[in-house]
């Protein structure tokens, strides 16, 4: 049995994040596959069971290395509420540019955009976060919608949920990942809204 | 360069359909990614090379096998049209049949079913074509629910696209086979109905 420590239990900011980062460029070079934590570690110049003492598992380095990719690259914010942009124009907004974002990855990042991918296929907490808050976002602003009598009086929860996973294939790195053809040649503009048809 | 061989131009449907079956028991025994060409000419009493007579490519067979469970496994009819049951209750009746057989497929035939995740995952022609045959059954009962006023009058081939993408998560086998937490607690028939409300 492992007896606790204190740097396991309250891991130091500063480590976590010292880690984070040198996973994250250790992943850009080498790929989520073929990253060891040995790799990680000698870019800080550490020994690899010194790691563990921040993290309690491989898994939970990449996870962590995920989460701070999906917070810090795939965050998007509609621009503010209020007139001339009313909800439904920023539900769009925030679908689109949460798929633009992932887009990019894709090009851009293409390894990251690998780890992401792992992270929604084997459903890591960092991915879970990543869709609770779009969830929540998508909550907010239908929550507005109502208010502004552009969208149906309904239970917000369940209806963000629906809006959601409707809109599955601007958002899940899984499905946005999967080669061009994959589903139709319907624009992401035209599925939007398709789908806040269904609040209306 | 391959010569061209009568077997290779217009392979025996009988030898096509003697392939496919023992590919699909050697599929069911082991699995996909560790069933080999020679195992399923083991099955056969032949040589694995007689079987590239009648598919060019190990790939091919593959393909073949899925397509062929697709069809077999995978084709949900909904009950005749007419009244009492519209053409939404149709399409309902259509995806959530759909949903119900590919879960079927994971609990009672799991290896067939790491088959055809591989087949969408790498969107090969089986997989293109049950989504091609999906897409196609989802518009004829749009254009019969706008025959019947149930819908708006719209482009039926997108409202189709929209449509099918947008309940991706009761078909797709990469998103139906994924963890049951992985998107949200909402039921499939929430799912549809927030779906067809946006055809109506």
């Amino acid at each position: 049995m492992a007896l606790p420590s204190t740097a396991r239990n309250d891991p130091s900011a500063d480590e976590r994040l010292q880690i984070i980062q040198a996973g994250t460029a250790a992943c850009r070079l080498y790929g989520p596959s073929k990253t060891t934590v040995s790799d990680i570690a000698r870019l800080l110049g550490k020994s690899p069971a010194s790691l563990y003492r921040t993290f309690p598992s491989k898994a939970d380095i990449w996870d962590a290395i995920a989460a701070d990719f999906f917070e810090s690259d795939l965050r998007f914010a509609p621009s503010p509420a209020g007139d001339p942009v009313g909800a439904a124009d920023q539900l769009k907004q925030t679908m689109l540019g949460h798929h633009r974002l992932l887009l990019q990855a894709i090009h851009g990042d293409p390894k990251m955009f690998d780890l992401i991918v792992l992270s929604a296929s084997s459903n890591w907490s960092s991915f879970r976060q990543f869709r609770n808050r779009l969830h929540g976002l998508v909550g907010e602003l239908i929550r507005v919608g109502i208010g502004t009598k552009e969208f149906q009086p309904t239970d917000v929860r369940a209806a963000s949920c629906c809006f959601c996973a409707s809109l599955l294939v601007l958002w899940d790195p899984r499905i946005v990942g999967s080669t061009p053809s994959n589903h139709c040649e319907i624009s992401a503009h035209k599925l939007v809204s398709f789908a806040i048809d269904g609040l209306r």
